[in-house]
């Protein structure tokens, strides 16, 4: 089809026909969606077989509830964190700040909330290497900030997040903890293995295609807020693992790869409580404050709540 | 983002991982759509909360089982209609064809069986104008094709479908009627009004942002096929309706309004069967002559079967 036939198609469907105002941004945002789709379509010469069959993935995807999984899959999600870094960096902010990464689809809403300290795993998982990860919830210039709450969520030894995972106790490896005045927080779990997509899942079918895998590193996933500042979505990724630059999520980043110290001095194990070699992390978060005009840190999304 | 900055993150996230040959089809088009779709993000800035609205939206969409009545109501069944045709064209078919329209997403497997003549109505519904439509199925000479099939499917005077429609029942204005030697098909059923998209479905609520209406004119639809001719996807529309020239599917063609004759004469209705005025429609269907190298006749989508 010829370019003018092609405009003289979309100008028809995209008519306003109630006479009523259409919301000027979703009608700009989607007519020119439409319109690279049939440019696509057009230029791709398109069968109806291949068009039901895009159709028929985004249904199922849908009713999978995994347009949160192919979003990073397909970098969408980082490609979002860059887009907000840029005009963070533009209203001066972000500089000193512990970097964005994205929040991936497995959070839940409603974990256990602790004070200062808290142990986030059910002591269930007896293969797994203790973890015990602490830091400070720090301003830009350094400071401490008081009253900082560290919300915390990880897989467990087999990559797999409870709530998910019906096989685990349920908030197994998630936690809310809140800072005192010092904004110390710290826990014990265990360590994570990497997550990857679930066989027979929708986005691994599409990255199946696309040549590329739905594995990610270990990681443990961070929401951080505090008054005044902007909330914080970060993860920090366990240094060594194989894939910790071949993430398919994309969601490795310089300055969120910490140093894990492996311990096993009987004494030290003793001291902590454990009786199997361990791990330690330390990490300090740093925000930068709140400010008007920015897109909102604190992200509307479909979430489970359990 | 400058676009080498977004040109070199594609590429990253566009690279295979596996080792493994992509789909090369798949691949250059999914490509395509990500990179149409990053550019419009960056262009338009769009915030997380807009992209994750989007994406509730897709999931929504998926689970209500709505991508079939999304896609023509934002014009891509159509366009697929006219993507064909070009090939169909360009092959030396079509000319003397009945033009294709949308199948839309209400078709159901497993209507009842007839042979040449049937009543397709319940009955039940007996504030609706009786409806007689009868015709030939021909080919592109206009020699009548011996033993196609005829499926009709339509809306009942409610604008809603059986089986969707859970007061009506099963199959009511859907039948499969087998031509005999003659081509020869008729029907006897009611007068159909349009259809609209459900308040609250998925759909209307976009069509709503866009300013656009959710309903049909009055129509009734078709497959016809029979062995060595490409099979039809079609519709007539019922002449005089208000909405023929603004149908939000779009699926209003030329030479797909036939005339309806409206009788009250006594004897005609008594001769008919009938206690009140009907209408009459005659309508020959002309099939084109199959050909390798086009897109597929028979299309592969979700349907629903019962």
């Amino acid at each position: 089809m010829q370019a003018k036939e092609l405009d003289a198609l979309l100008a028809r469907f995209t008519q306003v026909t109630t006479g009523k105002t259409p919301n000027p941004r979703v009608k700009a945002i989607v007519d020119r969606i439409v319109r690279d789709l049939f440019v696509t379509m057009n230029e791709f010469d398109v069968t109806p077989d291949e068009f039901w069959t895009a159709c028929n993935y985004l249904t199922e995807l849908g009713k999978n509830n995994e347009a949160g999984l192919l979003a990073p899959g397909l970098g969408f999600e980082h490609f979002l964190d860059l887009l907000v870094e840029e005009r963070e960096s533009a209203a001066g902010l972000n500089e000193n700040g512990t970097p964005r990464t994205i929040e991936g689809p497995l959070y839940v809403v409603g974990a256990p909330v602790h004070q200062g300290n808290a142990r986030i795993d059910d002591g269930l998982d007896t293969e797994a290497e203790p973890l015990f990860m602490s830091g400070v919830v720090r301003d830009a210039s350094g400071k401490p900030i008081p009253h900082a709450v560290v919300e915390v969520w990880h897989a467990n030894s087999k990559g797999n997040y409870s709530i998910f995972d019906s096989s685990q106790t349920p908030f197994n490896n998630r936690g809310t903890i809140q800072t005192g005045a010092d904004g110390r927080y710290s826990f014990q779990s265990i360590m994570p293995s990497g997550y990857a997509c679930p066989p027979g899942s929708s986005t691994l079918q599409l990255l199946d295609l696309l040549g590329r895998h739905g594995a990610r590193p270990a990681h443990i996933h961070f929401f951080v807020s505090a008054p005044g500042y902007r909330k914080l979505t970060t993860q920090i990724n366990i240094k060594g693992d194989p894939l910790i630059d071949d993430d398919f999520a994309f969601a490795t980043r310089d300055g969120l790869v910490p140093d894990v110290r492996r311990i096993d001095d009987p004494a030290a194990m003793e001291a902590r409580g454990v009786t199997r070699p361990f791990a330690e992390i330390a990490f300090d978060f740093r925000l930068v404050e709140a400010r008007d005009g920015l897109p909102t840190d604190v992200v509307d999304r479909a979430r489970v709540s359990a």
